[in-house]
Order: C-alpha cells, then sequence, then structure tokens
C-alpha cells in the first residue's frame, strides 16, 4: 500500500524528471575512465562533481586518498574513495549505499552510435552513454532521491551512508583496505547494506540479487627446453611442453561443462526442491540469452537449466595460453614454457582453498601419467568464495516491498554467474546483509558500446530506492 | 689424393686467407637484414657488393628483379636474385651454386658480445658476426675460390652458374618463379647443384646433407558465439570453443611424440637394415644436443632414435592458439573464436595432400564426438613433401672425396629435420640432383645470438668447394 508520503514524493520525483535527465548528461560529459592513465584527470573532475553535489543536498562527507598506482608506466595518483553522510537520527535505521563513479573506456569508433560521452536520448526513449547505467545513473539515483525528499518536504526515513569509488572498473584499486578500516568507525552503526551495481535479468522484470559466484583462477606452467626450439630441426626428439599442457588442459572439463576434477562436486550446495521451485517464475528468455551470446550454442534448451548452471552450480573456463604463438600466420616455433590459464567459478559451499587442493592433486597425478621430462607446476592466482545472502532478511522484504509498490509486481529472486568482490567484502568486514537492488535492464550493455538506461527505469529506480528506504523505516526487528 | 694442381689451390687459399677475412667483414659490415622494412636499403647495398666482385672477378651477371612486397605497410621493392655465369665451356660440367646474402635481424641488445655487425676475431678462432655463417661466409666462400684460381693460375674445372637471393630470411620472396622460369634458359645447361647453407651435424666432423623433411601446417578454428564472453556470467551454460579446441588438440601427439591420427605412418619409407647402419658410425653427441636445447628433456637417450627421429620419421608440434588470452596476469574471457595451429614434419614417401586428407577426417570425426554446437574447421596453411637426394650420385660423391682431401676423414651423411624450400624447388625445377654441402659447425648459432664462423671452417671450406668442383670435372658420367 502506497502511503501518502510516499505518493508525494514519486509526485516529486515526476516533478523532477528532467532535472534528473539533465544532471545524469552533465555526470556522463564527464569521461571518467578509470583503466586509461589519460583520463585519470577526469576521474577526479568526476569525484568534484559529486562532491559538489554532496555540498548542494547537505551530505557531510570525507574525501579518502586512497594513493597511487603504476599504470602505462606514469605513477598516477588513485581516484578518491567518497564517504557521506545523510542525518544520523539514533532512532533510524542505517543503511549503506555504494557504488562507482569510474566508467568503462568509450570509443566512438568501437561502434557507437552517437558519441559516448554526451547523453542522447532515443525515440525509445533509452538515454545512451557511457556510465548511463554502470553505475552513473544508479549512483546519482540515491542523491536525487534526497533531492526529492528536501523539494518535497518529507523527513528522510534512513540515515544514509554513502561510499562511492572511482576504481571498480579497473580492480577497485585500495577499496577493501578502505571498508575493513572504516567498519568500526564511519560504517560503524550501520544495519545493511545496499549495492545498485547490476541488472535486471531480463529487459521486463525488475529483481532483487541475492547471490553471486566466486572464482579461483589458475595457471598451469608446463617448461622443459631452456630456450624456444624449432620444430622442423627439433620436432619429434624433445619432449614439447605445449603437448603437455594440452592434454592436462583437456582434462579439466568436457564440451557440455561437466567438470572432470575428482571431488569438486561434493561442495555444492544440494539443490532443494524449495529453491529449484523459485526458478520456474524467474522472468528469463532462452531467445533474449542467444541476443546476448550472438549464437544458439547454449547447452541447455530450458530456462530451469541455464539459470542454475549459471548461478549455483561451478563452471569451468580456459581462457588461454600464455607463451605459445598466438599471433595470426605460420611459426614453426616449439615454445619452451608454456603457461595454460583456466578459471572455476565457485558456489556455496566451496571453499577455494579445498579447492586449490583438489585442483594441484588432480593436475598432478594426471601431469606423472604423462611420463615426460618436462617441468610442471600449478598455480592459483586469485581465489574468491561465493556470495549468498539470505533473501528472507529484512533488507531483502523492504525492498520486495518496495518493488511491488512501484512496479506493480513481485520482483524476481536473481543470482549472477559472475563476481562482485566487494559484496563479499562488504558482508564479512560489516557482517550485515547485503542486497543488490539493480536499476538498469538486462540489455543495457554495460561494458558494451551504445551503454543505455531507460528513461523509465532511470525515474522507477529513484522511486525505488526512496520507496526502499522507507519501507526499512517501517521495518520492526 | 691430393694433385699437385689442387695443392697449388689450397697454397693459394691459405696465402689468402687475410684477405678473405677482411673480405668477410667488409660484408658483414652491410646489415642486409631482409625482414625488416628500416634495413631494406641495406639489402640492396649487399647486392651492389656483390656485383661489385662479380665485375672484378669477371662473371658475367644478370639482376633479377622480382617486383614488390608489403612490410610494415609500406610497399617496398625486393631485392634482386643475382644470376651469374663463370665459364661457359661446352666440354665442362655446369654446376650451379646457390646462396643469399640477406641476414636475420641482429641488435646488440639481444645479447651479443659485440657489435653484431662487426666481424670481430675471439682468442678462439672464432669470426662473429650477423651473417658470418649463414649466409655470407659460404657465397663469398664460391667467389673466393673462382679468385684464388686465378691468382693460382689453374684453370677453373667447371662451368659454374650462380643463384644469390636476398630474402631467404624472409619466405625467399619471388626466388620460385625465378627459377621456374630460368630452368630452361639461364640454367639450362646445369648438371647438379650444390647448396651451401646448412651445417655440420657437430662440431668436429663434416657432413653432406641428402634429405629434408617437409611439412604440413594446419589450422583448427572452432567457434561459436558472436563475440567474446565474460566467463561468470556465460560459463557454464555455453560450448565453449577453447574447450572443444584444447580436445582437438590433445588428440593429435602423445607426450612421446606418436603421432595419433590414423594412417598417418602408412607412407612413411620403411627403415631398411642397410640404412639403419648408416647412423652408426654418425658423429653426434647426445650432450651437445642437451647444451643446444639447454636442458635434458629430449625423449630418447640414444643416438640412433634421436637421430631417426629427427630426419627420418614425421613428427607433430602444437604452435599456439590465436584468438585466446595470450597476455600475462588474469582475464576471465571466453574467446568466441579461437584457432589453433600444428604442423606435422613431413618424410619420405609421405604425399601432403594424402596427410591433408586423413587429418581432415580424422578431426572431423572427434569433433563429431564432442557433441558440441560450435563450429568447427580445419585448414592447412601450406605443406611441402619432404627431399631425399641419392647420396651415391656423382655429385656427392664427388663432394665426398673432397672432404677426404681437405679433412683427412670421410663425411657423414646426414639429413636434417627442417626444410630449404629452395632445394626441392631446384630438384623439381630442374631435375638434377641437388647436394648441401654445409661449410659452417653445429653450433654457429645461425638465427641467434653471437652468430659465428670458425676462421678453420671459412679456409678450409674455401678449398673443399674448389676441390670438389676439381672432382666433378674428374668425374666421368
Amino acid at each position: 500500500m502506497i502511503t501518502s508520503t510516499l505518493e508525494k514524493y514519486f509526485n516529486t520525483v515526476d516533478s523532477l524528471e528532467n532535472l534528473y535527465v539533465e544532471r545524469l548528461k552533465e555526470a556522463v560529459a564527464i569521461p571518467s575512465v578509470s583503466g586509461d592513465a589519460a583520463y585519470r584527470e577526469n576521474v577526479f573532475k568526476m569525484s568534484q562533481w559529486l562532491i559538489e553535489l554532496f555540498q548542494k543536498l547537505g551530505i557531510s562527507y570525507e574525501v579518502v586518498n586512497v594513493g597511487t598506482q603504476v599504470l602505462d608506466n606514469k605513477t598516477l595518483k588513485l581516484p578518491p574513495v567518497l564517504l557521506g553522510t545523510y542525518g544520523n537520527d539514533p532512532n533510524k535505521k542505517t543503511i549503506l549505499v555504494y557504488g562507482h563513479y569510474d566508467v568503462q573506456p568509450a570509443l566512438i569508433e568501437d561502434g557507437w552510435n552517437s558519441p559516448p560521452f554526451e547523453l542522447v536520448e532515443t525515440d525509445k526513449n533509452q538515454l545512451i552513454g557511457r556510465g548511463s547505467s554502470d553505475d552513473k545513473g544508479p549512483i546519482i539515483g540515491w542523491l536525487n532521491a534526497i533531492e526529492a525528499h528536501q523539494k518535497a518536504g518529507i523527513e528522510f526515513p534512513v540515515n544514509l551512508k554513502i561510499c562511492f569509488e572511482g576504481m571498480e572498473e579497473s580492480g577497485s584499486e585500495g577499496l577493501d583496505e578502505v571498508i575493513c578500516k572504516e567498519a568500526s568507525r564511519y560504517f560503524k552503526d550501520v544495519d545493511a547494506v545496499c549495492i545498485s551495481d547490476n541488472y535486471w535479468l531480463g529487459v521486463k522484470k525488475p529483481c532483487l540479487t541475492y547471490g553471486l559466484r566466486g572464482i579461483a583462477y589458475y595457471k598451469v606452467i608446463v617448461s622443459g627446453p631452456g630456450r624456444d626450439l624449432h620444430s622442423g630441426v627439433f620436432g619429434g626428439t624433445v619432449h614439447e611442453p605445449m603437448t603437455d599442457l594440452i592434454l592436462l588442459l583437456s582434462k579439466l572439463v568436457t564440451p557440455s561443462g561437466e567438470i572432470l576434477i575428482p571431488g569438486i562436486n561434493d561442495d555444492v550446495a544440494p539443490l532443494t526442491e524449495n529453491e529449484n521451485k523459485t526458478y520456474e517464475s524467474i522472468e528469463f528468455d532462452l531467445n533474449e540469452y542467444h541476443d546476448a551470446i550472438e549464437s544458439k550454442t547454449t547447452i541447455y534448451d530450458d530456462k530451469i537449466n541455464t539459470l542454475q548452471h549459471r548461478w549455483r552450480y561451478p563452471s569451468l573456463s580456459i581462457h588461454g595460453i600464455e607463451g605459445a604463438f598466438s599471433a595470426s600466420g605460420a611459426k614453426t616455433v616449439l615454445p619452451a614454457k608454456v603457461l595454460g590459464k583456466f578459471s572455476i567459478r565457485l558456489v556455496p559451499d566451496m571453499d577455494p582453498e579445498r579447492v586449490n587442493a583438489l585442483v594441484k592433486k588432480y593436475l598432478t597425478e594426471e601431469f606423472s601419467k604423462l611420463k615426460s621430462k618436462n617441468s610442471f607446476n600449478v598455480e592459483c592466482l586469485h581465489g574468491a568464495k561465493a556470495w549468498v545472502a539470505s533473501p528472507d532478511h529484512w533488507n531483502y522484504i523492504a525492498a520486495a516491498k518496495a518493488v511491488e509498490m512501484v512496479f506493480n509486481v513481485k520482483p524476481d529472486y536473481t543470482r549472477e554467474g559472475g563476481s562482485i568482490p566487494v559484496t563479499l567484502t562488504f558482508q564479512d568486514a560489516l557482517n550485515k546483509n547485503v542486497l543488490l537492488l539493480p536499476m538498469g535492464r538486462g540489455d543495457d550493455g554495460a561494458h558494451s558500446t551504445n551503454e543505455k538506461l531507460d528513461r523509465s527505469n532511470y525515474i522507477s529506480g529513484i522511486k525505488l530506492f526512496g520507496a526502499y528506504l522507507h519501507e526499512i523505516a517501517a521495518t520492526k526487528i
């Protein structure tokens, strides 16, 4: 049921629609690409733009300097982490929202239909521009929600803590340290966390996201000769590292995705009947999925298997080989040392340490079967546990009610196949429930050309954020 | 038995030793790198240097323009093929000698102990410099042999035809056309061919080389999605081209070098007892071989198996994968299209066409077993038959006698594992016996840093070339 307070809020948001679009346009015009040294000053410019908005809205803030990095052989200052506080009423709940103000690179030559850093609106009311959906729309959305409360003369329902970073697209350098350090200080009173940095599963139905897969990334090294050899001169007489590596990699996974490492599935949480049922009602169209991958080469022809293998089962992918011949053309080299790269997406309740042990044991055994004189090693480059939150938590219940109010539909409860490491960091450092509450749609093309945010998603998203906070405030815990 | 004529020739060569070293020094100082556009003018300079020497020695010549190529986005003139004629006595045999005046790239930063284009002599009397052994020493050797005859007042024993090219290190562009065209004109009267562009097997004993392996180079293409995908989002739900390609490549060869393609060995010439015996006396030290590959990762621990698998059995090598992640670090990409590269070294009597058919049939069958929805294709990028000449031919018998005269030892009869395509072109276009008569040693480091030619090999090589031509003249056919 929509209260009169919320109705007033929604009406105010509607009345400010054009201002909000103009504000997003201003933000998109600052090309805050974090992955390219040449754009770094624009990332700082974007942080300054946000600080001015903080000031205008009466948000108190801290600008946290997180040091320097070396990029393209230059030492560069890292963009700051912006911490904000709006309200500190001990009788209200405190919600921490996270987002990022940097963007992926974009060049019109990549195939954009318009200059990527000019927000343009199509006749389908899509707001096209780099960062529109990932993640400038959402972060400005939170600030717009504050402003709408002010303009409507409505009391803000919670204390809001803000954490906006400028390096998300480039490994979130420096962020984890800030979160861990501030957990007992700036974030001390936080009751729950909300992150808006993902997407609806499809294009029609909002969702709440409660799980992400983890990852364990491996490098398998096989080396033999002290230098690269010529296949004519030496082929047939030496153990070739490539032959051994290809054989090892071939033992990892089948074409239909079955992982061949013994024991790997032992810790995968069993699929309960209850969980299985949750997939039935989810809005998901395999045709849209085929459009997304630009082919019909999916392993499964049905929704439930596809979603479950994306979200709740592990997968193993071979990414490539370092040290071998990788250019076009024909070269007759026998590479002396080759490094195969593969990764396993982890799900509850897989433990990265145990997975490492299984991978190492298996590959070591398989290598010894080769009876090769080459040397072999396997290293885990990085590992992260899967994340799964309880959708029964009041944080999710409040968000679900807000979705129903704004969209007149119950949200889908989704997971995602990839990792958003900060989610796990917040959960572990603060020990609070984390909710992923997306603003954009599944076809927004976040890291792609012609990234867009539908005008309706933007405006409804601002309403959703406000309604969510009011529902939080109404929750008795 | 050394005739007084030859003794006079040998003494003259000895007396001209310093002149010959100076001449090689001059040639090495011209950095005639054919593979780098920035050096192209030096390749032309080197051809001019040779033309001046032709003129000085009274060699009549033709400068054959072979057109242009595109290199590093520039259209470049190709260096000319130099054809020379020294003598046209119908009562003498006519021998065609081939060599090349271009060299591999060389930078002191690569690890040279001295500037690569300055010939310097070590205290072990090694002449260090790019091109010293490959192939400036040998081509100048032929010209020095002519000059020594002139200075000694000895009649030159044969008519000599010369074919020197300037693109050997870069695919011999334009050469095949010249050879085929001139087969019935400039090379019409040629009785046999001699190429000095390879090496002794080891460092002590001269050899005559009568066989080379051929090659068939393949590209296996597996493609699925229309674009690269993120392994977190899509891993586990799509057929990954890398998984399929790795499985296909794993079916090609065992770690001990056994090729798994059915029928591939059917046409390999059987090893006769006679042939088997020829390997026993060959000077070959497995320790030197281990030094060359900088490891002890040879498949066989004995000389005979090692030599036979290098020379007279096919081998299969996997070179690399195009389209996959090949840089350092960790990237979670699912490549949309991957191209595996492998090649098979061919031996008598394998036919490239039949090998192609076997490879395609096998991989097509193996791919269908994968039950993948991805697309698959296999292409042969290039193929060349193996070459083997009869070492009983008078061309070889004359060379063997010359070796005994100069070195007091019977030569080894060797083959090589790699391909020198021009060998087969001469044999096929002229239909004459081709002999490979090396000047340098197995450790000269032809394409490596600190390339060298031992002073003794250079001078003995000039004697060998002259003695060989005198033995040719003495042969009754």
